[in-house]
């Protein structure tokens, strides 16, 4: 594995998260020193078997003997980092996306989300098929839950619904225009056909089969909080909730993280293994596609970039927090007990 | 051929354009007497080998030895009327579009678009492979392309320019969120490129290249008038400005309509069979893909009309005159010789 | 629901199958009396919301009340025969595919087999994304899986492993020119590893990580026999098996039926209700994508149809059993006991 | 621009061609030192934005102030060589497609076809969009378009035709498997659809506007010989006749190469700058698509390569002649002057 020079990092954002860099080491190919620069977390070698074929999350040289490598996260390889002030960069030419810098700080956040959560929302509509006129349904509403809805409407869906358990981030969904469906308040599959039945000119004659949604998004994962008893986790809980919610023909997209091996003793329904109990016949008999995985960041990240430099996209609407990078420890420590309303926190480095 | 029941013809648009209608005749099958449905133009039988492959512009039954049949349209069969008070309606089943009736007239407009401009819009979009983040530009801002420009916008383009003549549809474009180009002005080309070239952060290091369109659109077609010499035409004019102006793996989508056999003496550049002088080697190049011919409705209806159902799409923004149906002949005389500003006129039968 | 005439049924096929038929009724609009057609099984009107976009399978119409409806399946309607001396259509225009009058009756074992199992393995090529060069593996070697690995290969596959566990399909499959693995001599993943490594050049330096399989068919469904103890059933063992095979980036097709209500009691592993228990992290780790469901006949139908007519494709070299249509019920109870090695039947009806 | 290690060439192939090579340079990082590889006409960087999205022949690194560059063609950079016994490849790592070593010299004619006709034939079937079961004519029965013909069967085609005006060539079409075609026996398209009629159930009911092609290709380009007066030139005769050809709904893929600076004087109907007179509105009203330009490498190196491992494909068939390459300059000359009947020779150097 080469790596490429150290670079100073501007910026990042939490949870797992990456930076805005100025290249500072000696001049590469593509990038020059001096280029104001974004990294996703994914890194990969741009020219293997798979990141040939646009399949970059599973890169089979920047990790040898594993499909796909990543900063910072579990079983993704030795890449250390991110939240910090250096970093090191494998195949920086073809990992490091170029901004403009014309654009002065402008939209340094917009851009700092393209590393993480705006990519991983991305991937997911995509994972989902989310096509024109569609209506969508995103399980979970933090950054990637939220990043996925607004690609979603970026991409000409219909209707929006935006399904969660805190406040905030069901706040946050309204605020951005999305449908805010609050779980704990009952069964958001009911919730949501009952929304839809609702709206004047929604139920058409000879489709009342397809009153659920065309397409459904898990962005929450195996660590999902059941919505009766919260203090307990049910990772089945989002996957039966979409199967219901999908319409025949429909597409779902799992973009929360599932991993095989949990430290934490398996909740009931599911297993230490990493599977769980699935509607397979829902599935196979309403015709659905699933797509699962983490996001290809090569595919995107250019016309992310474009979309923001356009004025078509502003998605650093869901970041609620600004700290300095020597805080990290404690907004970490206040996001995982769910205090102080964080949504989405950016870190900056002097 | 079979034909439908005559129907009560509510509401319709000019130039090409078809009518909100409420069903009269006896009960069909799909369609039932009272429903309030919308007809788009090319009509289709729904099961022949192109409609069941999705290409209803090219029905093999509508219009027997012939591939599509429309209302009104020369050399696309004996389908009269259209702008008028009843009209029969072949295979009605396949091609009525169901309306909601909860809604009222709220959205008769908006509807109303679905029977011709706003489809020949959105197809024009489809041929011209329009992606998120894209930069497009439509030549012509007439109605479809006023409303190709605005499904482009639907469906995540980055950036997208509207070239004109007229001022009052350079006027509406501008008013839609497009960038309006007045070609009078000089070479709309120069004038894209130079638009693109002052946007900050639009010039990337490594991509200059890249700095035409990833899209273009021709919704002007063969009529098209030479913009040096306005009361002349030139049908290369439009081909060669997107054959320059498109990137390198660009795409070009050709919605203006081209007939074999126009009653005109051929202009320059031009021949009376239809053929025209085209920059080959440049689209050979640049490695572009160019699509052709006229919308297949039956793809796009539905979804435009949720998508009017949703809120998500206003449409009859581009209308500019509403008028009663005896006030046609009127209308359609002031339109050709383009006094009054008129964009888009909607005809509304008592 | 409107019904088409009645049809003299003149070839059908086991285990669901259909038959070729003339139209005896009287004539209607595409259909003539005296046409040779195929009428395939899962029946649709052609022109709903989801017949428009071309999905046959979940016809809004055929079966009011639910998506889809089928000749002779659980569930699936009040369609009675299918092997019968007449059947009634509905939506004739719409199901009857018509064939070639000249050809005589050379290919009619080829045209009954679009009626139902070779248009279920075609569309097990399409949920599993086959693409030319693909490696494939098909799980379950009956009409249907026989027919998509043939299917597969049409469309250019590499190489095709098809998994069994009784002989005569074994011995089918090595027949048609696939590479046959035997899931009662052990583990059918490591097998079909192992093959793979014993292949000259098909270990590449660099893509270790690529050794299984690019798309997974499962062709077996809820019913599936446990390897290890053939007398029992086990509906998690495919999934399992393909989720351990299939590549990183790969395809996976849910062709095999999964039903919710079983008349058995659940075996162990599965549940009443027709969820199971799946490798979940697996699928997310590896990026797959999974489709299910039934085939959307109308997409396929008339392009089979025509591999035959160009003499691309003789899907009949799977059947090994012609008898009359009296015989049917011995046949079946032959085929279920798993007797005289029938792999598909043909009726004749005089 | 950086520059990879010399290489030796073992084996290239003519017209415009291309050679296996070992290493001898140092090691880098994915090409190892001693390791076999084919390299392919077209270079590129594999990480710039068109190479990110797949578009490799218009990399926007390796030719800088142009989108493409290529070994030994005429505007596209100052890359020497490839019928040579040493060259310099420009980013290694992206563009050496690695061999397996295990398979000897078997498959090495097959391997070097990848390099450049082989890989230009397929990508003729992806712009034309070749899809199972459907019909294809290729204009042009040199490498590239015997190729091309080679590769639609691959994919699951119907009937392929193969058009060309030399005998050897319409030789190695029939010895093929492809319907030749001999254009000077009279109009091709009129003898395709004659062809066609005659076939036993070929002609449908209901489907008479369908009897051309669902795909054409051109794989001739700017210097196509008038059939009717052979020892002249005619660039729109291709055009003209793939328009007449198509059905309606068709595609088109124009892979012959057309330049805007020809240093021969334009023919009739061609111009100096590359336009061509073309059939617009033919075009227009059978609503095709057409997809120009050269092959995109990296999307179809490595199918290739696996599909001659797994034996599925011998693209070697269409070589005539084994040479040394110190007799190339002869070669090429009997090539130009059309005798011997070298329809695509091989080279090897000791």
């Amino acid at each position: 594995m080469t790596a490429g020079p150290e670079r100073r990092l501007a910026r990042c954002s939490v949870t797992r998260g990456w930076g805005i860099v100025e290249v500072t080491g000696p001049a590469v190919h593509r990038i020059k020193r001096g280029d104001r620069v974004v990294l996703p977390a994914h890194i990969f070698c741009g020219v293997c078997f798979n990141c040939a074929r646009g399949d970059s999350a599973a890169c089979l040289r920047v990790y040898p003997g594993h499909a796909g490598g990543a900063y910072a996260m579990p079983g993704m390889g030795p890449f250390r980092g991110s939240q910090a002030a250096l970093v090191r960069v494998p195949f920086a030419d073809a990992n490091c996306v170029v901004l403009p810098g014309s654009l002065g700080d402008d939209f340094e956040d917009d851009f700092v989300l393209i590393a993480d959560a705006w990519v991983a929302g991305w991937h997911a509509t995509e994972l989902a098929g989310v096509r024109p006129a569609d209506t969508v349904a995103v399980f979970g509403a933090g950054a990637a839950g939220l990043l996925a809805a607004y690609s979603a409407q970026l991409r000409g869906a219909g209707e929006v619904y935006s399904v969660d358990l805190i406040d905030e981030r069901i706040d946050k969904a309204a605020e951005l225009g999305f449908v805010p469906v609050d779980a704990r308040k009952g069964d958001p599959v009911e919730q949501i056909r009952e929304l839809r039945r609702a709206r004047p000119g929604s139920r058409l004659p000879g489709q009342e089969e397809m009153e659920g949604v065309m397409a459904g998004i898990d962005a929450v994962g195996f660590q999902a909080r059941d919505r009766r008893r919260p203090d307990q986790e049910d990772p089945r809980q989002v996957i039966n909730d979409l199967a219901r919610l999908v319409n025949p023909t429909g597409r779902l997209g799992i973009a929360g993280v599932f991993t095989a091996t949990d430290a934490a003793p398996a909740p009931e329904g599911g297993q230490a293994d990493g599977s769980l109990h699935v509607p397979w016949a829902t599935l196979f008999n309403k015709g659905v596609t699933v797509g699962f995985g983490r996001t290809h960041d090569r595919r995107y990240t250019t016309h992310l970039r474009d979309l923001i430099i356009s004025g078509r996209a502003r998605p650093s609407q869901i970041i609620t927090h600004h700290e300095s990078l020597e805080d990290a420890p404690s907004i970490y420590d206040r996001f995982d007990r769910r205090v102080d309303g964080i949504v989405k926190a950016m870190f900056t480095h002097p």
